[in-house]
């Protein structure tokens, strides 16, 4: 039960025209009524940045052209009235310097996943949030979803046993064509190695893969072998590709993602299977968790039942059978932060679910991964060492 | 693209301690950044008003005892700071004469099903909209799902022929036993003739059938015949109800409804089969609409892509494979609500898609069916002319 | 184990040149390699009942022009030599003679559905079984799948606690258009009063539904209300209907069946609720049943486990995981009936599992709920009694 | 039409008690009526042999203690008496001499898979086809399903485009704990190096990826690198492997298997992606085939209509919506193999579809998959080249 007699004031950085990203933190910030969006630097432009801030109803003089400007002018505001945090949604290479300069500044930080290009940038904001004590979360937005927590919960209680196989999958075929030669602004930057990084698809969406492993299962890579494959001529980065894992644990694992699976939309699915059980989900129906047994009916486990964990329901909106989707698991973040940072605001400690946002280490472990993905299939799609662990 | 550059101010009545339908209201308006919630009289006593009141971290001043109060100090204030628009989410037996009050005084209204208790009720509403031109919208949600919509555009375009047969079927288990007993309060208001009407499930989701079918069909029942019964011991309204429907039109129907049904969540679902093709379309699984041919394989729509009508794109948030749920249906009605006072407090008219809400006369008509099947089912479950022009 | 060193001898009256179902009995018969088929009267004319005859392989001598001529000649082989029953798969007007023909002349009978056109010929099947001690079985397979005795079972150990509501459906779209007048020799004798009997649809696979609730739940039906429609212009009998039932322990009940719901093929769908759990089995998704509980995980069941009931492994060929289907539904039958006549051969009691199929008095109360349902939509869809204990 | 006047006649070596899929092969024999059993050699005792025979109801005199004097006698009958093909359905390790034997006694040959342990053995048997002018078919029986080969046609017309990626899994549970110590008979030899061959899973179930990857696209692989694991301690045997694979054309695939994905039953999967649209096929819903594309809806193909393609259609039994599944498609090999024999025995040209069964290449290029994997895997999962052609 928030204290903190007000919402909280986000700024953002990016989600000017074109965007999509941006909208979504957006309405998931808006959607509970904790937040309210006051400032931001919306586009590399100060003219596209108004328009957008017209669009979004924002008082103009909140509206800055460049986040340089937003950082000094909101810093000079009084406490209260000048942002709380700062959402970023721009292309993957501004995360960093922008991320770093709020976080000097004093603000609080929501940023767009990948956290940033290099490893070297990832421990650097690893650094700066220890130092300057900043709340920072990384929108891997699926870990938000009520029934990936029960999934998570279940393995925990060793419902699965001693886990042995992880199937993940990152089906879209969004990117079949050239669409970056469309003037597709998504497509554009999201195929540029300046603006996305060394990988395209793993680095997009395989790294969400990474993420949902880590967080349902708690296994971390031993090595990966990465067979990265670029099939629309004339693109820089990899759209496909397919991941072999081993993980400390010795469980073994498939890894794949593509953005050439024609007709797939966004197909993220999990299966983990320990000596125990199996369980299932997708991120299209995701209101659903299945988990099967050797000796028994699957279970089919739905969100909004009283028999779910009690970290489940508390990220759970409506009675079952109106269905959440993504937007309330994207919100499901905010929320958690938006907590976090009024504990921070009320110099208290965190409620007891307040702290299940992915972090800035989450960030770095992706980072180092994508790499590492992309090191792999450079060299022929050979065994590469994975393991790693992001500075505390 | 809104000219007004403010966002709309809106109040509530209801949606206080132990309420559902509320808090989805708030997080529906909330979502897309165009309505703030500044008022309201959230509850039966003014103490637990003020209660919900600052959990919304409302202006205390805005926090009030009854609606009558509201009206009054809210009217008082300067135009722009005061409400454009109330949301009603009480008891159906308040919904008559609060609408009405804030009709009197000004207020556009948005108010959840079903509208009224009587049909005298019912056309006083629609006399009192037709009056004093308030906007006027009735929250049966799940028309503002697109892929309902969808399913309209293909019936009106005449890809399912000439319509022959409508099944159309809720589902659910909540009252299987008599939670009513056990002080839960949804339970309580919904199983009470007094605060219900004279119908528990055929008036509480029997009613979203019958607004689903028009809307999707705009066919019009000329007879049924309810078999209405009340399975726990000492409930005194009826807790499943199956309907045999006669149209208009020749085309015969199904429609049928329940409380009782244990472990179905909240199955709403309907299938229109025509003397081309079929739909089905499922709640639970609200982005995918079914299209089945004599001839053909069958056609699975989803939502967010570019095939779909513009209606129907225009009613969605995001890409494809992102799923949209209950929560963004709900917002479609308060968006083009929205839209539409925003055009009328601009002196123009609404947009092409944004008169696309449930009407008075939607509620109207709502009303006088579900009378109807009391009246049937009272008689021994007797065939009854349903046939109705609710008042334009 | 058969302790009869040989297979069992099956004779088939119809079954000729542009029929269906002649042939899938056919295959469910031969398929465990315990019935040889070995004489037929395939059709109405000798020489088509040749051709058929021919395309079996079968030896001339026993291919017959008349099913007269066929139980005189068969009577006068040697025992062992001579059939041991007959499978009779001729329109339906024409079950009551054969069935009658071939019991009286000492022969077990398997029979199609419905069993008869009219309730007196169904009751002097009954007496004729009774007093020849004939094997005698109808063909409503449905209740042959695993998964329907799996619900079965349930039912009867009270999983599912007072049965409460029973919704059966079974929509299919083939007569959609007058498919009769183009010579389809299925569609043309289904829609004929002289061939099919008093009701079209309810007479095909409305029957089913009956068959399907009666064995999942023994529950009785009281009243019914049907509302038969014809939609195809010209068509002489219904290919719509749905119906309203009340069962004599105070359930209710939907039962609707269709051939005009355009692009559903076979969609035969039974679900029953209790006060405890609700069940749901779709007929084109047969190996898996699902169950739901209010307060737990739903649960799907799967053939082919080791956790289901005896009954349901015993009529199971195959592992999990590698699906059964419709023509083992139906060899379900023909293995119980074809041990109940080893039994009978061998004057011994059958089997523990044996005698689940359907019977001839199931056939007379499949035959009385048709001529009810004719009954009730001929007078305006009224109630009408539908209790019926058929002659034991 | 067969114009040979008689049913063909089956033997059978293997499949005696606790056997599964001689079972299987006897069924789909049996299913059309067109193929009687009359001989075997069961079992490897005389015994278990005749106790096999005299469930089967066979005449004594042709149940055979030895596949050896089984080639002895029947050869010895008379030309229309003696079998006309025999079925092997024993452990993988008696494939090889058993084939070869009947092969060179002038008999033809239904074999289960794999087809042998070595590749020498492989091409051995290749050469004695040729040599013989035996008829030849290999059980990989997923490839009988009609919706498989709507996919091959779908893909050979060009509605996919070029193909890029393909994604085929098998996932089963039933070897997660050490069942082969329990005395399981299947476990027990399916885990043994000296029946199994030299690969326990990628062997079993791997090969029918393989095997249906190749039948749908007809790519042909390049390299694989296999990760093959033994999970369950004390095992001989890879009961788990992931693999990715390049094709010769450039697409890329990932192929996995497993016997310890607890609670997946028989879940084989694949889904192929070209430029223009992707398909979907799962075994456990065999009759749906699911094609997807980027710019329309989804379409779901559904065995049994008028709308698939003219080899679709000739492999399926029953009217839509009446569900086949894997006996119709293990009994789709008999009757092409049966329908070829005829051809053969009346020394005609087969019929337009009668050679669509897995040839003795199809064998050899699967031995020669699975000995490639178990090298890669050996050598640490490194890539390995997995070009071969077989001899034709």
């Amino acid at each position: 039960m928030p204290t903190l007699k007000r919402k909280l004031k986000m700024g953002q950085v990016g989600g000017g025209p074109g965007a999509f990203i941006g909208a979504v933190h957006r309405k998931a910030a808006a959607l509970d009524g904790q937040i309210d969006l006051v400032a931001g630097c919306f586009a590399s432009t100060a003219a596209k940045s108004k328009e957008t801030g017209k669009e979004l109803l924002l008082d103009p003089k909140r509206v800055y052209g460049s986040y340089t400007q937003m950082i000094e002018k909101e810093k000079a505001l009084p406490k209260g009235e000048r942002i709380d945090f700062v959402s970023i949604v721009t292309p993957n290479h501004v995360h960093h310097p922008v991320a770093q300069a709020f976080m000097e500044a004093g603000f609080n930080v929501v940023c767009d996943k990948p956290m940033t290009i290099t490893v070297a940038e990832a421990e650097h904001l690893c650094d700066t949030v220890k130092r300057t004590g900043s709340v920072f979360a990384l929108t891997h937005n699926y870990t938000g979803y009520p029934m990936v927590k029960e999934a998570r919960e279940l393995v925990r209680q060793g419902e699965l046993g001693e886990l042995r196989k992880v199937v993940v999958e990152y089906p879209q075929g969004w990117l079949a064509t050239a669409l970056e030669t469309e003037g597709a602004k998504q497509a554009v930057w999201r195929t540029d190695p300046k603006t996305s990084g060394a990988s395209g698809c793993i680095g997009d969406i395989g790294s969400h893969c990474e993420n949902l492993v880590h967080y349902v299962t708690g296994l971390s890579m031993a090595e990966i072998c990465a067979d990265l494959t670029i099939f629309v001529p004339g693109r820089k980065l990899d759209d496909d590709g397919n991941i072999l894992v081993r993980y400390t644990n010795g469980a073994r694992g498939v890894l794949y993602a593509s953005q050439i699976s024609v007709g797939d939309e966004n197909g993220l699915t999990i299966r983990v299977y320990g000596t125990k059980a199996g369980l299932e989900w997708h991120q299209e129906e995701p209101n659903y968790l299945r988990v099967k047994y050797p000796d028994g009916p699957e279970k089919v486990y739905k969100r909004g039942n009283g028999y779910l964990s009690p970290i489940t329901q508390h990220n759970s909106r409506l009675p079952f059978g109106h269905p959440e989707a993504f937007i309330e698991a994207f919100a499901n973040i905010y929320v958690n932060v938006a907590n976090t940072i009024r504990a921070k605001l009320e110099k208290r400690e965190p409620g007891e679910f307040d702290l299940d946002f992915p972090t800035v280490q989450d960030g770095a472990r992706g980072v180092h991964f994508i790499n590492k993905a992309v090191e792999s299939a450079q060299n022929g799609a050979v065994w590469v060492s994975a393991e790693y662990t992001p500075p505390s």
